[in-house]
């Protein structure tokens, strides 16, 4: 059993300040047609700010029981498994509570890191198919999830490699790969 | 070598009915970084519209001479790819032209198509890889190219499988998947 979370707090900004970036529609679909195609069990959206909390359960509500749940179902099933939370311990606890075990934190991020905790895709497909071990997935906006937040993580996956240097994928493209890597086929 | 192209036209709506979509910002984005990470020769944006030929060519503007060029450099050099192109097939004359040689087609798509063109990931990215003959991997918005495009096409690449038959990822990630499936790593 999986769940993904994306971060909008703590992450960095362009000049490494911590803040909170905002929710943007398409982060909330894209993310949910992948995490519900690849069968996370949910999608944690992180936001402290009220506001944006108010915003996503507007959108939720709007293709899970307004209008949009009967133009298109497809949508629906994707947001059902949306969940919204103020912070990162909210996710953990909530899957803490749901599946009777604390989650295993995995990171993901653009640049390597520490050698000792990292995964390869197929080392974390086997222990996620092999376990009752939950593991939550997170990805960070913005400029990328804080130092904090990746020392607190259980594993570190391998990142994506590109053609050659470059590799500024969007994080909706980054969560789309991770999870075909994982989960597909 | 190898190029992709998003077409918004001909493709079918909700209703089947053959539309031509509207371009979003995040397809010019989302789909020009994941382009460039994987080695992508050009992103042809293709649309026969002229208002939307020119504010694909805005946006471009903006992030590849205007403000946006140093605000963030690494947009630039993902805009950099893009090419706008009222047709198919002035995307196939391009890489003709520049290439010498015509493309081959590859289109994708989530349903299981006729098996005698079919190609497994592994075999598209070791004939890219042999050879000189350019290959234009196809990529529909709205409900899907027409049946048109893909009798046009050489080839048809394997579906994305996902957990159950749910399947219904956004055209941003199934790029992002099948260019990392194909040349990832």
């Amino acid at each position: 059993m999986f769940s993904i979370a994306l971060l909008h707090f703590p992450v960095y900004d362009k000049n490494r300040q911590v803040v909170t970036t905002a929710v943007t529609n398409l982060d909330i679909h894209d993310i949910a047609r992948a995490a519900r195609t690849f069968g996370a069990d949910r999608y944690y959206i992180v936001t402290p700010v009220a506001e944006q909390q108010k915003l996503v359960q507007k959108v939720t509500d709007h293709w899970q029981s307004g209008w949009g749940s009967t133009y298109n179902p497809k949508r629906k099933q994707a947001l059902d498994i949306v969940q919204i939370v103020p912070s990162l311990k909210a996710a953990v606890e909530d899957i803490t509570a749901r599946s009777g075990r604390v989650p295993k934190i995995v990171v993901t991020g653009a640049s390597e890191r520490s050698a000792s905790l990292s995964l390869s895709d197929r080392e974390l497909s086997e222990l996620v198919s092999n376990g009752d071990q939950p593991f939550l997935l997170l990805f960070g906006t913005g400029w990328g999830m804080t130092e904090e937040v990746f020392d607190s993580a259980d594993f570190v996956l391998e990142p994506i490699k590109g053609f050659d240097d470059y590799n500024h994928l969007s994080v909706r493209s980054a969560v789309s790969i991770y999870l075909d890597r994982l989960f597909g086929r």
